[in-house]
């Protein structure tokens, strides 16, 4: 298992931004989180995400991220403006916007809040799954460099062709970042992302897909995800409906302990 | 069944905008769709899904709506400002922000789209239930105006404590407009909103709740909104995980023929 360099771990590498003044940044894509064309937009999302985190202004922790993926998003440098739109006695709801060349690219919504002890149960269960432990590696896809920064232990609805007879373009699998890193929340927020699009389980062929829009709900604090720490999350997606030109989907992330950490949903443009 | 008068219904007076200049708008709450304290979510997200749908620059029909609920909004006028973030050629990418007093209390983001013909397919299951005529009106809430604008017939995870054993927090009921009005995005998104907080179904006390952020798919074009007409829909929505302080609930509207119309996703503040 290889572990990050004195230097930090790229994943940091890839969503650091650099203060301009209090509410501007600059940041830059990384060549490890690259997709076919442009970067991994789970990186983008975490890069977002990560403005609010370092934005003095900021109350509490995460509970929602909405990311538009607005126009493609050119290799290289790009500017990074969050600003808090309300802020409220325990919540705080915001508007980051990235753009290049002048243009906004992708821009996101969140909502901060401080937590606190309340009455609590899950509803959602834990899926009957073998250990990662048991399973071998996902060999990465060559076209997509993010996939290299991931280890994937995929149980069923890989690429291989392996679904689930009831829910065909389900997708049960165990990740983390490669190299390990601690899960925080702007890791959390990219693995919400790394679920390939459901139609490429459902119906494998290729085609031109991407994502248009995804919002994530953080259900742990910054607690209960230290307790994770480099440990493989188990991640399982769905598709509701697939329907002129779009489909939705929807991912649970647990940690092994049966914690759900975060549900995430998107919609996806494709092509044909 | 009554019908809406000459002069329109009143979902349409609510969600009605004037124009101030090309992105901007004014409008008013209605007591028709007030909540307890301010008005029904749902109308709010309606009315800012409006100020697109009205915007002379809109390209195609609405894909994605999120809406951020970022402070109590006070009963009477308000500004609506609404510009496209991107435009491409295909896909348009929007943000919304209604003011009063000088303050943002709500904004929204969306996508519109040009819809066109695709391989398509729905893999989330149209419910087994009883059909809309077979079950009583539920009675409304006396506290909240807004449930008066609709004729709800509940199914199960009612306020009566009729619940399902598998999924204590889910909901299943037929729900239309009230006095009856031809279905379309705006009336949808505000249909998505009607789901009572899951905490009430899956916990029966009283305790101060509130919608922060809420995100709508928008599945089917206008002239599968227009093929429902005047029927009910059915909705059915479930909870993931309830902790300190914040839940997430997911919904899916159906129509009677079994077509997916929208999925929606929603965090919701809870005190204790």
């Amino acid at each position: 298992m290889q572990t990050a360099d004195a230097a930090g771990h790229v994943f940091d590498a890839t969503i650091a931004l650099s203060p301009l003044d209090g509410d501007t940044f600059t940041g830059h894509t990384h060549p490890a989180y690259a997709n076919m064309v442009g970067p991994f937009g789970g990186a983008i999302g975490a890069t977002l995400l990560n403005a609010v985190m370092i934005h003095p202004a900021r109350l509490g922790d995460p509970v929602a991220l909405t990311v538009h993926f607005a126009a493609p998003i050119k290799d290289g440098d790009f500017i990074v403006a969050a600003k808090p739109m309300r802020t409220n006695r325990s919540t705080q709801h915001w508007l980051v916007e990235l753009s290049q060349e002048g243009e906004v690219a992708a821009y996101a919504t969140m909502v901060t809040a401080t937590r606190r002890d309340t009455w609590g149960t899950t509803e959602s269960s834990f899926p009957d799954v073998p250990g990662p432990d048991s399973l071998p590696p996902t060999p990465r896809i060559p076209q997509t460099a993010w996939t290299r920064s991931y280890d994937m232990r995929f149980i069923e609805g890989g690429l291989d062709g392996k679904r689930s007879a009831e829910e065909p373009s389900r997708t049960r699998l165990w990740i983390r970042d490669e190299p390990p890193r601690p899960l925080d929340f702007q890791s959390l927020a990219a693995i919400c992302d790394a679920f390939f699009p459901r139609i490429f389980v459902r119906r494998p062929k290729w085609i031109a897909v991407g994502t248009v829009a995804l919002t994530t709900y953080f259900h742990a604090d910054a607690a209960q995800l230290a307790a994770v720490g480099t440990a493989p999350v188990l991640g399982q997606a769905r598709a509701s409906r697939f329907e002129q030109g779009f489909f939705d989907q929807s991912a649970e992330v647990w940690s092994a302990a049966g914690t759900l950490l975060a549900v995430s949903h998107q919609v996806v443009y494709y092509k044909e």
